[in-house]
């Protein structure tokens, strides 16, 4: 691979230049994976948990000292408006300190002995240890949040990690590193590749590597998955098409802010974005207009003008894809309530479309575009068998206030997490996150990622005299 | 004491003499005490934990060979009706499981070093060891299951217990210790003993018991916690009474037969009886003639008869005192919607009180008899405080379907534990159970017992490896 | 495919035929599935826990009734030594047993909120749900326990299992179905699959399954894992070549019966086997000749003869492979101590090899087969580097009194279990078990089957009163 | 009483007087329990979880801001050295961010239903409620540190609580008071009082305090426990005569100085000070002589001057009391190998006696003061049966290589934590800590009292759809 070339990074709004950067190869890339390696094999280059923790509390209080900074980089970048991105800040700093607390949380537990003859005379315990080498390959979404998720867990975790940002969202992860480097992180434990995707493949691949943790598209994830070496584990996190089951008692003026936050965050680009809306025909037009209505006053632009509250696609060939599906939801059927319509090159409008048939793109693909769905219903069990419909499960919701009704639902939704009376895209980094069935594998949420990037050693002591 | 002494065992239904046993004195409870604190002493005669689940399922095995007599037994000195006492031994049965499951979950966990420097080159792990001798005074009205709660969680802990049954139903006890015998206990582990207070309080306060678990009045069991050596633990299980909360927009066909089986079930002596209802006033009324009309038609008699619903109190003088309550409320005028009156010198009549004042007996005290109260509220948060008010806090229900009035009464009770459309009394044996305040201390439950009658024990190993 | 097509079953000591049993081609295959994802797809007929539980229960009785019928088949088809196929037996009835107990082990937790302002007014729980369809690969060394582990804890999960059971060993697997259906299992929860390779291939990559437990030959696992549809999740239990470090000051009279257990018990024929023994240079003579005079003992023959105490290897063309492994190892210059020869077409004798290189066939790769390679080592850490060199990293095992070698060791062996003063081989069901790196993936041991098996739902409710 | 007594805190080194406090009457403490209860009692003014964590955030960084200044404060009142305050202030920082850590982990779990047919149709969790109204009674040994631990966890577990700090130290708590309130913990939430004994009991025993949190001596801890109103809870934590067990194998350069700082740290002031150190014989005279000999060494004097490493007793009658405790062991036989004498009113110089009979004073009391007492054994059993012998049990240690024999040893010494090859006093504040039998009740460590200062609460759900 020629080493002159370079990355450009663009403004998603405008398309302006923001920066270029060097691109590495092959042989650097192999570099940065013997420096890992040889750091997990001497246990006397580990890093004492202590000390992990001192330099952990340390990144977050320079990364508070930079929130401006980094909210700009991010917004810049990534094209999510400021006051969100802001929002994304004060959520990795959280991250850094979550990490940070479960260092002392990766403990073992007893094994008990002597349950059966053949047992008697040992003591067993079981103690937690790091992996070895983890891969990261990043998204675009969170281009700061992601990055903590994706290597102070593993840090924290005593594993030397290599992270790709996604190309469109380099910047924020690349600030991120100078500040584990200023907070005392040593050579190789955390290192980043600017690469293309068929170097970042071999990494990935590469025996040496004990783990993936893979944010991106399912059709990536599930060829990498298919792709590793014999003993190398993964957590994969794609996306859904977020289904919510409305029911005649909901509580309209609670529900429907909420739909609009988590249909229209980040322009809808969120994994676990509001996207399927099934709603009872007792009240459903009215919910639909409801939203077109707050939808249409969104506020859509510029990321960096604080008052803008949806951002442009991360691509202009997004908005072409997106363009492209609601025309098709338009000339199968379906009505627009609002939106529907590029605003510029870069900027889809927050669209509401009502009751698309089940088999076309918007119903059955995650659109990832500022695009919600709302879908009448007779019979609850009928809405909730469509939801469970796609082979995507990840986040859903219902909004009802009865509490059979609720308890109902939540059982039957096939989804990792279901909210009640909230809406899909609820977050907190330290709950259980991730895909299940073709939307992912393994568990996110910073504890989780930990315990998977740890694994339990058991250790029987037989003695006569235990 | 007169060794010659003992103790005549009636039924509390026709008061015919079911059988006479000898009482011990103080030299015989010494030479158990002595015996119990010798096997505790010396670990080589501590039975392994594989060898204590065999017995456990061959005492299960026993029981279910027995089960016709041991109803009948419990049936007969406790005045159970008959198929409420089948319940009774069948869940006797599955406590010996639960704990016999449990033994396996007596484990301790890692406890992380290296969080500070100070702390580091060391690992460390809890283990559970058993907490020594056990006394255990038991109650009256399960006179089968109390006993298996009492002694089989102690000896699958690893602890010696001496257990002495409530003096109206000593023969339930006496017939599962020697299905204990007959299963392979080693003499000295489960002991019972037959003798009057005094001596058993000399018993319990004696230095070499580390654990009383005591089930019976609060007055008897603040008392002996107040005498207890320095360093015996205890469990008490006292009583409450038990309120439960009704909205306007409870299921009454779920709500009424679950009310009435709350609060008639064993003629109310239960600790978790349903007692003081709060009903909105809304449906108040309807609600409290309806359980009337349910209450009146309760087979009241025998408790051999397999008909009967409702037996008799377990002593004459609790069917004068509940009528000298009754009595008071009316005087105080509180309207009886059924019931009211005795039957018999044992039985009482099934009695519905409706809006007695909050400071008369039946209102601040536990009446551990088929009476249930019945209030009007028109403010939740007042009758929530209403049900707080008393010293006793154990049990609780709300009936509501909306799901946020569910949880905030939750919050609000104060209670162990609180059912959401069901009534005070549900329990089953592995769940937390424990009266708070003055209801008690510690927690019941199988499994939970079986935590206390075990302690931890912390070990720290250093080494310049580690 | 050929319906009329059989499965010819063997003895793998006398060659003799045991059993023909009709194959099933992709038309049966097809309908096993279908049965076993509608079950799973319609809630309404999934089995309560109590029922599940009770199920269990009338297998292990059913189970001890068989246990003299069940040793035979296994023994017979298997060649493992009558004496240790009945504590295979023991075993299998003790493994429904823990399943059975872990039902009510499949509980969740609450997940905090409030931690930050963006979570306040909420509540969280988790809850554990059956995954779905599995599919079961078995493997021959442990007829019917890894059929208990393959199927019980699928059905004990609530999730419909599919099992092929290995080629060689087919009949206690249909032996074990015949006492589930005696049981009450209800139709299509546990079906067996007679089939080619190629069938079970297109059953295991099938979307509608969704966990794969495979246990076999690394090669095939990490194949199949590879080829599995997007969101189908594995288990992954394949081979090693169990490491041994032996210290000066390790006990003799305790270890060498250990490892000559470890080593020969089922001809060497587990994943676990005690392969290769690190011994240090001042005992590793002595060690390598005891052994070799233990080894040569051995009574090796009829695997229904109660005195024998290893069998036959599964296939003649195994003891082929050993021969020509030994072959090597000879020609490269290591010392055979006793053995090295075929004792039959389908025997082979117990063979321990000193000093062996490290980078051929039975120091490099999975013996399973009778044979034992001792190494004599200068410096522990070396030794342990050896011991980790292989991609395989399973069970491994530390012989030393000494505490702060003993913790050491633990600490640096690549491997999912050390037991220190014990063969690698030990193993308890209830234990966490599994291969790390190459050999394998997920966990076995039936509570962790169990809990991958599941997968947690979080339930988020949000509520003004919260 | 007399509102105008006063409180003077003296220098226990050179007796001056640091400072004249007010003290209050029953009426201020009436007030304070009155406060205290309203704010519990209203949930409105419960303090979110997010808001705890906040302030306590901010109270470490005013602490990291005064460590020299609390220092100071702490080494001045209660005489120990500059240095080992520092240790002491530094703890106390970290163990405010333990218990904010902690407050993630105050939650509940599932407990399953359905396992028997009685319990289906039903969901249940359990959530951790703050337990009520704290009375913390403290210690003077450690006057900052042990604050935080009475104060900060009942904060942060949302109880309100009143601490009265021991009488003699009472400056580093007032102290401590005041970061809280300058970190915004709200009025009410965490209040002194400096009263006198007979007050404090009244506080104690008052029906609305719902936990005691006492250090001090055993003989008033039991007492109070034998007065608290039924439904109080509480943990008492004591001191005891902790033991060492020497085997003949121990390493010495390690062990000794271990056993220095552990029996002379604080003067010995200190409820797991190492006190008794049985050593196996044939070393046990060379133990006991290189222990005299760098006990000898040991600074004794001012607290405030940096090099001091052994400070005085608390108070001049402390001196007293361990002179003639000293002076008992010579007349009985013991041998004096260094110290046996007064170095002032105050210091009592660092104290190694040789072969102390077992009835006497320092062998069956708790010192606290700088002696320690050597016996030679010869057999390990009978060593650990003297070292249990006495009522009290906390901390233990043992000094081996062998593994069997350390196992062996923590098995059968009764204590809830014993060190291997480390000396008794060690401790972290996450760590479980509390005396067994007449050494205390309940359990210390930040976490663990945070867990009893929370109460469970079980919801229990019945729905026909679960």
């Amino acid at each position: 691979m020629n080493h002159s070339k370079t990355l450009k990074v663009f403004s998603p709004f405008d398309q302006s230049l923001l920066k270029e950067i060097p691109m590495v190869g092959e042989k650097e890339v192999e570099n940065a994976l013997k420096l890992a390696y040889s750091l997990f094999l001497d246990r006397k280059k580990w890093i004492p948990p202590y000390k992990r923790i001192e330099i952990l509390e340390k990144v977050q209080e320079i990364m508070k000292s930079k929130v401006e900074e980094l909210t700009k980089t991010a917004a810049a970048e990534g094209g999510k408006p400021y006051m969100d991105s802001k929002v994304e800040v004060m959520r990795a700093i959280n991250g850094v300190k979550i990490a940070s607390e479960e260092i002392g949380r990766l403990t073992g537990e007893q094994i008990p002995m002597g349950l059966t003859q053949a047992s008697v005379n040992r003591i067993a315990f079981t103690t937690r240890e790091p992996i070895g080498v983890i891969a990261s390959i990043s998204a675009f979404n969170h281009p700061l949040n992601l990055i903590v998720h994706q290597t102070v867990t593993a840090f924290a975790s005593g594993c030397p990690v290599i992270v790709k940002p996604a190309s469109t969202t380099p910047l924020s992860c690349l600030a991120f590193l100078e500040i584990l480097d200023e907070a005392g992180v040593p050579e190789g434990w955390v290192q980043s590749i600017i690469t293309d995707n068929e170097t970042a493949e071999k990494l990935v691949t590469d025996k040496r590597i004990n783990y993936l943790s893979f944010i991106g598209s399912a059709k990536v994830g599930w060829y990498l998955k298919s792709k590793l070496a014999p003993g190398t584990r993964c957590a994969l996190e794609h996306g859904g098409a977020a289904p919510v089951i409305v029911e005649p008692d909901a509580e309209l003026e609670e529900m429907l802010p909420a739909l609009v936050k988590g249909g229209f965050y980040h322009a809808g680009q969120v994994c676990v974005s509001v996207q399927k809306v099934f709603v009872h025909e007792s009240i459903a037009r009215q919910v639909a207009e409801k939203m077109a209505e707050m939808a249409n006053k969104l506020v859509v632009g510029d990321p960096l003008d604080k008052k803008t509250e949806v951002g442009p696609l991360i691509l202009p060939k997004e908005v072409d894809r997106v363009e492209e599906w609601v025309k098709e939801a338009k000339d199968k059927g379906a009505e627009l309530l609002c939106g529907g319509k590029r605003i510029s090159d870069t900027c889809y409008a927050p669209t509401v479309i009502w009751n698309a048939p089940q088999d076309i793109k918007v119903s059955k693909e995650e659109i990832f575009g500022p695009v919600v769905c709302i879908y009448p219903y007779q019979d609850r069990d009928q809405a909730i068998q469509q939801a469970n419909a796609l082979d995507y499960h990840f986040q859903a919701a219902v909004f009802t206030k009865n509490i059979d009704i609720a308890f109902d639902t939540v059982q039957k939704l096939n989804a990792t997490a279901v909210m009640v009376n909230d809406h899909t895209a609820f977050r907190v980094d330290w709950m259980p996150f991730g895909g299940r069935d073709a939307s992912g594998e393994g568990l996110g949420g910073i504890p989780y990622s930990m315990h998977e990037m740890t694994r339990e050693k058991l250790m029987v002591v037989k003695s006569k005299w235990l």
